[in-house]
């Protein structure tokens, strides 16, 4: 089985290629080849166990395109993108990678002929959705995203779900959660914080808090998003019937709920770190984010999130931390 | 006022384009110009008030639509379509009117600037919805297409949101009903029956009922399309909010009630001539077509259609039969 992960680079990509390179397998079969492309020259992972091929490619060219699905990949991992905010900023860009990209790739596989119909798993988001919301949002939820990104992201769910019903491919959209804890350097992303009051405390550092404790999101952590991926990729065809995107589950919980685990896990010390700052910016845009799903759909189909967000702080502690906080 | 009709070869762009060279205003606003553009070359109407331009054009060519953008017209119709079963039979030309059509339509205006934002009505199609289907589909249902045809329409709906959005267009897109009774000869679309058994009888010809009478659907005569543009650049700008997509207001009756209606207005004689003749294919199609609305967000802002078949029969009579069935 020959396996492509484009946006192999970015912080969930990666996880999923030293996965595949250190296991050698996906969904119980052996894989015979890895290619890893993204638009920045992604690193082959040291242990690899299986031929691993790294490509930089900008996927808003479809020359470049073509190339890289003339290798005919079985099992095709698109989770590139322009991110929410840089597409907001960046009108012509975000167009350009989110949507053109996408349609480039399908449009490719599709041009290979009739015998090539590769299992597509393809990362959209829950900026698809847009306010006003309910309490919780079900799999029977409008797309009325209010973003430009959330625009792409749902324009390519339908585009997927098209050229799956035609069997150009056997696609599949994972709508993900906001992943938490994030690894790395604090970002300026709105969204940053939701992983910050967690990461930054737990490395003995501090923290700003810019919204209320009241505030409620919707998390997985890098692990759960891992299985995810592996998960959709072990799915018979044809599980998902003639909707083909869904809305992945999670653990939606309040700021002071993500505050009281880190006091359970690390103790009153790491809470003492995160300083309230309100920040009114940050606070608007926050406000107009899902909060809660039900996503039944998902749910019936085997994904799995996790049940509290202190175990969301224990994967992260032993995923990215080697097992210890500080 | 400038206008610009896209699609104006069409049925209801035809009448539209009649409607306004005779009137000579929009919304109470005097014309300047009209242009009449569409892929075969529109007819000028020959009592015009105003000057009349005629176009051929193909929307697929960037080059050609930014030809026809840079008059800068202050509002833009866009009806033009590669029809359903077209759409489906040859995916490539679909997607290349109905999806890049529209989309350089709204590049090219703003790729005009800042100065530039026309009223950009857009005509979508109830076929941006699938099954399953609740008794009556509300504002808020899903957009899951089961057609190219439908994805291509939700896929134009989401971009006219994001362009209106980012202030490049002021757009409204509006999601007919069926159109009956349609004028002109019968045609092979799955749909065509529905207008056939009415038109043909008040024409003194046969016709042929494909389907069960207890046959559901949801329509609006012609003479109501026409209404439905001519409010729509009527409306207020920011009137629809950030939600500028709506389900126009329809007649959801049975094929029985259709009959009962043609035999009240033209009498038992015009309803002996329809001769049942089921057709398990067409059958199969029209069971995956939606029955039944509430369009509430567009009673609110005004828009009207039928109240009752025989009005749209009365519709048909005095619009295309010069007052006298047979």
């Amino acid at each position: 089985m020959k396996v492509l992960i484009i946006g192999a680079a970015g912080m969930v990509g990666n996880k999923l290629a030293r996965n595949l390179a250190a296991s050698g397998t996906l969904a119980g079969t052996k894989l015979a080849a890895l290619t890893l492309a993204d638009a920045v020259m992604p690193q082959a992972p040291a242990d690899a166990t299986v031929p691993v091929s790294v490509v930089r490619i900008d996927i808003s060219q479809r020359p470049e395109v073509d190339k890289l699905i003339a290798t005919e990949p079985d099992v095709i991992f698109h989770l590139a993108a322009i991110v929410s905010g840089e597409a907001e900023q960046n009108f012509d860009k975000g167009y350009a990678i989110n949507l053109d990209g996408t349609r480039y790739l399908l449009e490719a596989i599709r041009a290979r002929g009739a015998h090539y119909v590769p299992k597509f798993i393809f990362t959209s988001s829950i900026a698809v959705f847009g306010p006003p919301f309910p309490d919780a949002i079900d799999d029977d939820f409008r797309l009325t995203p209010t973003t430009s990104y959330g625009t792409q992201k749902a324009i390519d769910e339908l585009l997927l779900a098209d050229f799956t019903r035609k069997g150009f491919v056997d696609g599949i959209g994972l709508r993900l959660p906001t992943i938490c804890v994030r690894p790395g350097k604090p970002n300026l992303a709105a969204s940053g914080f939701f992983s910050g009051i967690i990461r930054e405390p737990l490395a003995g550092l501090p923290a700003v808090l810019p919204v209320s404790v009241d505030v409620r999101h919707w998390h997985a952590s890098p692990r759960a998003a891992l299985g995810f991926l592996l998960h959709a990729a072990g799915l018979p065809k044809g599980a998902l019937g003639t909707r083909v995107n869904l809305t992945l589950p999670g653990l939606s919980v309040t700021v002071a709920e993500q505050l009281e685990a880190l006091r359970e896990v690390a103790g009153a010390s790491a809470l003492s770190l995160v300083r309230m700052e309100p920040d009114a910016t940050i606070a608007k845009i926050v406000a107009g984010w899902p909060q809660n799903f039900i996503p039944a759909r998902a749910l019936a189909l085997g994904f799995k999130a996790e049940s509290s967000f202190a175990e969301i702080i224990q994967a992260h502690i032993e995923d990215e931390m080697r097992g210890a906080a500080r």
